[in-house]
């Protein structure tokens, strides 16, 4: 945890913010921090800053809060995503909600099993732990949006209502023959993109003629069959490399 | 599990496999594998193919095998890690494995707690199992090595004196300004890497010097703080990309 998160309505007038629960435990018995320690924290949707400590007691922990910075923005990135099994759910978001994706869309393909969809993982409160642990990992506040959409047509359609004309939509396809540094797209630091990761086995063939109709480029993520989860994570390190170069090469002069 | 991995001394002199335990389970109950199936099959350090089911009792199942082919090589990427907690470090293996890394260093530092090192994972036979989830996942038979090395500095040493002069050597640093796409390197499809990542909290400084005197390069993987199972496959997928992309650049010509 290198944030305390808190929600706006637990902070009092005076700017006192009382922890109790796993916050307070954290505080006690993993940063073992004594009255006059300063921690870092962040309220849900709104800044970051300090805390201090003013009590711990075997009960509650408490802290005088100033927050002064905006933490950093979300990427402007969507995951459009076939729901994987709730197991590595769990991982993903929170894996993602750190790195920043915006907006993250959990669809039904035809090799999604229907009884995913009614994993307690999905309801809103167990989805909101799970991207707030993200945020506390990686110093954020902003939550992503989830979408939980059972109908793979469905999904794709809310996508595309919701998506700007200009976003980038990229496709992980095991049949796509060329890596992402080979199809020539670029990235700045502010490029809408969408990237759509399939179930283990890939989508079938109907659905990516969808992705096909609806713009979505296919690409591939090298000769190896990762796991969805890893697939998520090191298409979005490539994302993040994409958009890095392109601002190092307008900053550098370069052609 | 996409492909069924064995043994050369599990192979009879008529290319016959007989799969007993957890292999067989898998041919008979997910893969649901009837008599004249033919199954990817890859024997451990050598080629790929098929195996064409022959019988399947409740006990076993027996295949024969047709090897024709060699699987994809392993990548001239080396992982230097601080090692992490062992839940953590069992996905880890299996997701670097999976990617194709060709050598894995797990080496202790100032923030890794000393009694990661008595794990029981750490021991031969348990890498191993882990190493070959990878190589199932993603049609590799190809294991990397892998050095576990309790000390910071013979860790390093161990790594500095295996490495080819030419190997261009990167540390993930959170205090590093610049990411991996703005620091300038090159990278071919042959470059051999070496990518080093600490433990949560980074690594101290002393050790950060260390790398800076075997000319590692530091670089950011951006403002967000990721866990380090994130922050390996996310590096791993950024220096995928710029493999690729240099490789594309030499194929269209540009300069």
């Amino acid at each position: 945890m290198n944030l305390i998160l808190f929600e706006q309505n637990e902070l009092s007038p005076e700017a006192v913010l009382r922890l109790t629960g796993e916050r307070a435990a954290h505080v006690r018995e993993v940063i073992r921090a004594q009255t006059g320690a300063r921690l870092r924290v962040g309220q849900v949707g709104g800044q970051i800053g300090f805390g201090e400590v003013q009590s711990v007691t075997s009960s509650h922990v408490q802290l005088r809060v100033v927050l002064s910075e905006q933490p950093q923005p979300l990427l402007p990135t969507d995951l459009f995503l076939a729901l994987p099994r709730p197991q590595m759910l769990k991982r993903i978001l929170e894996h993602v909600s750190a790195i920043g994706v915006r907006r993250i869309w959990l669809v039904g393909s035809h090799r999604v099993e229907k009884s995913y969809f009614s994993s307690p993982i999905l309801k809103e409160q167990s989805l909101r732990e799970l991207l707030l642990r993200g945020l506390e990992q990686s110093r954020g506040t902003s939550l992503p949006e989830v979408h939980v959409i059972s109908r793979f047509n469905d999904g794709l359609e809310s996508f595309v209502n919701g998506a700007d004309r200009e976003t980038i939509r990229l496709l992980a396809a095991p049949s796509a023959s060329a890596e992402l540094g080979e199809i020539g797209i670029k990235l700045g630091r502010e490029t809408p993109i969408a990237l759509a990761i399939g179930p283990e086995g890939g989508f079938v063939r109907t659905e990516e003629e969808a992705f096909a109709v609806a713009n979505f480029q296919p690409f591939s993520l090298g000769e190896r069959i990762l796991r969805v989860e890893s697939a998520v994570t090191f298409a979005l390190g490539q994302l993040q490399m994409l958009r890095s170069l392109n601002s190092a090469r307008q900053g550098g002069g370069e052609a």
